[in-house]
């Protein structure tokens, strides 16, 4: 077993750190921990928070925390920002959560930018929750800034997505259909003392009506919460908990973690392989003349020569 | 000829918004479109736009229009927000700026979103220009919103990097070092009638300094400018045609367009290859036991088995 990943089963916060800025940076090592880290991973209920920034997420997810800690749960939080090229340092947002949690080893939480490439940021983010479930955390919470598709990406690694809406932004349903409507396995109308409240819960609840099918045949509840009044906590987690034993009685569970392990599997296949062409295209005298020549093939052209020449890979031969 | 490519180079506005709608969306008849835009690539001077938000980029941008328009030459704006999932749309800005140039046949405005995926915005991004080069614009401004990892991206298609910063942002050039400052060929000091701005010239004076290796041996000038006040657009674009002088006197230009036209192989030939392990992956029994097995093996251990059994693509063989 890997030392790091030893001491962080252990419950060792400091090797924690460490491992998950090795995931994120890809460092050297890498390899090792995540192999040390497999065995535990799908342990977790990992929970992601979207909605559109000004929404109030993170202060619901500040109080979400609070709330699980009273029923005793191990907190870990990943906050992912991928308009930031900073990753590591924390968000001032976030600053203030850590120093207000500090002094409890229940609560981890980590920020992250994007420094590597966008598409990887979700592959980062599914490798660091193999650290904190590793850490032995009952619950990952997982945190955008915005609603753009890099967020939509990160969601993805999330067992229940959490879509929180505001009331006032009068065209928020509308606007915001295509896509993240779409994944919210919960929505959380926040700021509920607000008026308009009832109208956007309306909305969603019309939005809910029109649809035909319910992934997973789950029909998503609504609820009204007030994070700043820390009024709806106990709804949103009862809302988040029923989702999770509906995927649990249903199979979903575990159908969710084998296609995790595909997704992640293909991802290294297809890295693997793209290597492969990459290194051709250095080499190879007859490539590069046909990488080479831009004034006689465009693009598409140039890739059907290429990919004629090379073996199929989606042969599926008799053993 | 495709007859949507026929009419754009004739210069028909419609048939340019059609065009841009198709290759943006990858709407059927994109092929054949791609297919008659190519020979007009690369006429176009591509100069990107990028720097943190209330940079000034929007205003900028505007007055280099209008310096543009007063010297005759037509202008295309491609306005890339990535944090934006709504596509085709204007951004306000825009509207605003479209309104203002709304009766000038030699002006081309268009703001796109990131719909697709992020890793696609590049993509279309590159595609876009070749109808907007095919319609006849002498330069392309490339505008981005913020400084993520997708404006870099999107930054990676233009032929000169415009990097606007201001004064009083006092650690910009410390903290934006990491990737921003490598791909800028024209820094612009914005406000330059705010206090500090002579600091921050010298800052960048000072990281230029540090620097052992110029990229293309350029050395980017610093320009100080004022878009509000219309101060320095000259010497903007004076900087901006150096480069180009630059690029075309020492071959950097055409070594571009190869490498352009190489990474658009590149990157079909990927996604040939790619969908055919995705089809495989779906039919293959053997390849659905491996990638179903999600409690036996680990995602590396998979891949490696799959791998394990694919013909190596990397083997130069002689014809």
């Amino acid at each position: 077993m890997h030392p790091l990943a030893e001491r962080l089963v252990r419950g060792d916060t400091r090797a924690l750190a460490r491992a998950l800025t090795i995931l994120e940076n890809d460092l050297e090592g890498k390899r090792g921990l995540l192999k040390s880290l497999y065995p535990y991973a799908g342990r977790a209920h990992v929970v992601g928070f979207t909605g559109a920034p000004g929404a109030g997420k993170s202060t619901l997810v500040d109080r979400v925390i609070g709330h699980l800690r009273e029923r005793g749960l191990t907190v870990g939080v990943l906050a992912v920002d991928p308009s930031s090229p900073f990753s590591g340092g924390a968000l001032l947002g976030d600053r203030v959560r850590m120093l207000r949690h500090s002094g409890d080893s229940g609560v981890y939480i980590r920020s992250m930018g994007s420094r590597g490439s966008l598409g990887g940021l979700a592959k980062s983010t599914g490798e660091m929750l193999y650290a904190l479930e590793a850490y032995g955390c009952d619950v990952v919470l997982l945190e955008t800034v915005g609603v753009g598709q890099a967020e939509l990406d990160v969601m993805s690694v999330a067992d229940t997505v959490v879509l929180v809406l505001t009331p006032g932004a009068g065209d928020q349903v509308q606007t915001a259909k295509a896509g993240i409507m779409e994944i919210a396995d919960v929505f959380v109308v926040n700021k509920s003392d607000l008026p308009g409240a009832d109208l956007i819960v309306r909305e969603i609840w019309m939005m809910l009506r029109d649809r035909r099918q319910f992934r997973e045949d789950w029909r998503p509840p609504v609820v009204k919460a007030s994070a700043a009044r820390g009024e709806g906590l106990a709804d949103i987690w009862d809302a988040v908990t029923a989702h999770r034993d509906h995927l649990l009685r249903n199979g979903h569970w575990e159908a969710r973690r084998r296609r995790r392990h595909e997704r992640e599997t293909l991802r290294l296949l297809e890295a693997a392989v793209c290597a492969q062409l990459a290194r051709r295209a250095e080499r190879d005298p007859a490539w590069r003349a046909v990488l080479s020549d831009h004034r006689g093939l465009d693009p598409y052209q140039a890739a059907e020569r290429l990919l004629a020449g090379l073996p199929r890979l989606d042969d599926v031969t008799p053993e």
